[in-house]
C-alpha cells in the first residue's frame, strides 16, 4: 500500500493578457507545479508569478517545457531532430532554474508537455534524450514519468532520480497506455468516481485498466487538471478523499527518497 | 598604461534558417562572445552551436538579453515595467546558463542588447533592475557596463564585479555618450583609424572624445563589430594591432581580477 | 437629436489555446464587430470563426489592427517608422477581408486598436498614415474614429467615409480627451449610469464631459466592452435603455449613409 | 515544343533585421516572384519592399504561403486540420494582396510553400483545400502546381486557371516525384548541365526523369533558386540559355492564356 503520494498540475499556462485555469485555488489542493516555460505557453512574468505563489504554498516546483507552439498549446506534434529538441528542454529548464531562484524556490522536478510528452511515451529513445539535456543541466532533478511508459525505461536506463505518475481523471488500456479521448469513460469527470479508482490503485501499488487488469508500477505522483470546467472541485475533491483515507499527500522529496 | 584587455562581439544572432555575421571568423579574434538569448535573435540551437563553438576556442561566454522583438532585432525601445525588464533579463540569462552548460563552458558575463542597453546606459535604475535580476541568479557574473555611463554607475552602487566597455568603431562626445551615427564620422570602419584610437585610449586609461578631450575611466574590455561588410577584416586589423603593441588580450579574469 | 446609431465591440481577441470574452453573447447585442487581425490578439483560426457568427447574426464587420505585441495585447506604444505602421496596417486589413469573403462577409470598417489608436488620437499624421494605408486597400471602407480627436481631424482631411465613436463606460474632459484610468470615475461599471449618459449625449449631438461641458460631434457608434466581469450585463443594459428610448441601432450604413 | 514559359523564384523571404538571398538580382532574371506572406518568412515591410520592386521590374507577384514557423522555414510539415490550412492560406493570400495593391501591383498566382507544398504534392485532399481557400478569395488567381503530382490533379478537378511547374535544378524519378536530396546528383548546380536539360523538358513538353524516361506534361513555368551560393549565377545562365534556344520568357498570361 503506497502511503505517501505527490499531487501535481500544470500551471502558468497564461500568456501576455491571456489566462487559463485557476492557479490560486490549485495551490491550494495540489503538491507539485508543472509551470511552463514559455515554449507553448507561460512568459517571463507568468513564470514569475505562478513560481512565487508556490514557493509561498511550498508547492514543489517543476519545469513543464513543451514544443515551441503558442498557437497550438504544445500539442501538435513537431518534426524535430533529437539535437533541436535536447536544446529546446535544456533552454526551458534553465530559464525555469532562474525564475524559480529568483522568486525564492527552486525547480525540484522536471515533466514533459503535451505533444512531447505523448512523443516520449512511446519512444524511449527520445525520453532518453530529453531526459539527459535536463540532467546535463541538474544531475539530481526528479524526472517525473508516466508509469510504465517508454517515458519510465528511459529514466529507469538513465538511472536518475525519477518518480512515477498516474492521471486521475483517464481511464487506461490494458498496456498501460491511455484510452483513446474520444471514446465513452475516457475521461472521468466526477471526483465520485475517480477518488475512488485512484485510492484503489494506491492501495494495489498498480494501474487499473478499463478492463479491471492490475499492472503494478510505481506510483509517486498523482496528476490533477486544472484548465477545464469543474476542474478544481474535482482536484479538491480527490485530494479530500485521499486525505480521509490516510494518504499523506507531499511534495516529491528529491533524491534521497527516489532510488 | 592598460596593458591586459578582453576584445568582445555579439554572436549568434541567426534565427531559424537566418545567420548574421561570421561567428567562425569572430571567434578567433575575440575573447569573449556575447551571446543573443532568443528574444531578439538567437534561437536554443544557434546558442548551443555558438556557446560550443566559443567554449572550443576558449573564448569567455556571456549572456546577451534584449527585448523580446525579433522584428526589430531588439534595438526598438518596449515600454516595459521593472518588473517585467527583470523577469526577461532573468529568464534569459537562466536559458544562457543551461545551454553554456551543456556546451561545456559557463556563462561569466551578462551584456544588456540593443535598445535595453541603450536605455541602461542613461537610466540608472532601469540599469540596476536588470543588474539585479542577473545577479540573484549569479551573484558572480560580471557585469559589462558601457564605461561612464549610467551602467557603471548602477554596476558600482550594486557592488558586484564588472567590467568596462569602450567601443572600437565609435566616435565620443564629451559627455562619453556616443555620436549620433548620422553625423559624420560617427562610425570608423577603418582599421588604420580605428585601432591607433584605441591604443590611444588604453594607454591614456581614458575614453578619448572626438573633440580630444579625455574621460578617465576603467577599461577592461573592447567591443568589436561582426555584422557588417567589413567587420571581420576591421577587427582582426584591430587586434592584430593591439596585439602588436603589447596589449595581452585574455577573456575577462572573473571576481578574482574585478573589483 | 441623433435617432440611429451603431453599437461596437472588439471581438475575436483570443489566440490559440486562449480566449477572451463572450463573442457569443456580445454579438446579440453589437451592429459592428471590430474584429482583431492576428498582430496583437486573433490567429486565422479565431478571426474566421468570429467573422462567420458576425455574418450570420448580420453585425457589420470590421479590421481591427494593433501593433505586433501578442504578449502586450497591442496595448504598448512601439516605436515604428511611418512606413513600418502603413504596411501593417496593411496587412491586417488585406488578411481581414480575405477571412471576412470566406465567412460570407465583408469588411465594412476599420478601427484602430489600443497604443495605436491611442497614438493616432493624438497625432493627425500617424492617423492619416493609418488611414491612408487602408484606404489604398478599400477606397469605401468607413473609417471609425474617436469623435472630437486627431483621428477625426484626420478621416476629415482625407475626405474619406467615416464614423464618430464615442466610449460607453469612459468619463471625458473638456478637451473630449478620456479621464485618466486611474481617477475615480474614470470607467463606469453600472449601465444604469452608463446608459441614461449615453441617451443625454446623443439627445445633445455631443459628447458630455465629466465637468458638464457639452463638446459637440457627430455620433455614429459607440463602444461597448465585451472582456471583463459584468461586460455583456452591462452592454445589453446601454442597448435595452437606447432601444426602450426609441433609438434605432443598426449596423454602420456604408458610403451612402457618411459623408 | 514549348516556346513561353515563365521563370519563377522564391523571394522575400527575410524577416526584420535578417535578408536571404539577392532578391534584387533574381528579378532582372525571373518574370514571377513567390512572395513569403509572413508566416514561414516575410514580413510586412519585406513584403512591401519585394513586391515594389517586383511591379517596377514587371514581374508578375504571386502569393507564396507555407505554415506559421518561423523557426522552421515552414519546412516541418505540422499536423494542422484542414480548415486551419484553408484558414492560414486565405489569410496570407489576402495579405498578399493589399500590399500588391499598396506596391502598384496585383497577387497574379499562388504557389504553395515548403513542407506544405510537399504535403500538398502527395495528398490531393490537401492541395483542393489551399486551392480552394484561394479561390475562394480571387476565383481567377493562377495556381502554380507542381507538374504531374497531386496539386495538379487538385486544380485540374477544381477547374480553375493553374500553371504547371518544373524544377530547374532537381532531378526527377520515374512517377514525377524528386530525387531524394541525399542522393548523388539530385542537385544541379551547374547552369551547363541544367539549362539543356530544361530546353530538352520544354521541347519535349515532357519531364525527363533521371533514367531518361518521359513524362508528358504541361510545363508553363520554371523553378529558379537564389538563396544558395551560385544560385544568381545559375538562374543566369539557365535564363541565358533558355533566351537563346528562342524560347519566350514572360509572365503568366493570366486566365485568357491558361485553360
Amino acid at each position: 500500500m503506497i502511503r505517501n503520494v505527490d499531487l501535481n498540475a500544470d500551471m502558468g499556462e497564461g500568456f501576455g493578457p491571456w489566462s487559463m485555469g485557476d492557479d490560486g485555488a490549485l495551490l491550494d489542493i495540489v503538491t507539485s507545479a508543472n509551470v511552463a516555460c514559455g515554449f507553448h505557453a507561460g512568459d517571463p512574468d507568468v513564470m514569475a508569478q505562478t513560481m512565487r505563489m508556490a514557493a509561498q504554498n511550498e508547492v514543489g516546483i517543476g519545469a513543464h517545457p513543451g514544443f515551441a507552439d503558442l498557437k497550438g498549446f504544445g500539442r501538435r506534434q513537431l518534426p524535430l531532430g533529437q539535437d533541436e529538441i535536447a536544446n529546446a528542454v535544456a533552454y526551458q529548464l534553465g530559464a525555469a532554474q532562474a525564475m524559480a531562484r529568483r522568486a525564492g524556490g527552486q525547480v525540484r522536478h522536471l515533466k514533459l508537455h503535451g505533444a512531447l510528452a505523448n512523443m516520449a511515451s512511446v519512444d524511449h529513445q527520445l525520453a532518453k534524450t530529453c531526459y539527459q539535456a535536463a540532467l546535463d543541466i541538474d544531475p539530481d532533478i526528479i524526472i517525473m514519468v508516466l508509469a510504465a511508459t517508454a517515458q519510465e525505461e528511459a529514466a529507469r536506463a538513465l538511472g536518475c532520480h525519477w518518480a512515477g505518475e498516474i492521471f486521475s481523471d483517464r481511464a487506461y488500456n490494458n498496456d498501460a497506455t491511455l484510452v483513446d479521448r474520444s471514446l465513452p469513460g475516457a475521461v472521468l469527470h466526477d471526483a465520485k468516481v475517480a477518488a475512488p479508482r485512484i485510492l484503489d490503485m494506491l492501495k494495489a501499488g498498480a494501474i487499473i485498466a478499463e478492463s479491471g487488469k492490475y499492472i503494478p508500477c510505481q506510483i509517486d505522483t498523482i496528476c490533477l487538471h486544472g484548465d477545464t470546467p469543474g476542474a478544481v472541485a474535482m482536484a479538491r475533491g480527490i485530494r479530500d478523499h485521499l486525505s480521509e483515507a490516510g494518504i499523506t499527500l507531499a511534495p516529491l522529496a528529491g533524491p534521497a527518497q527516489t532510488r
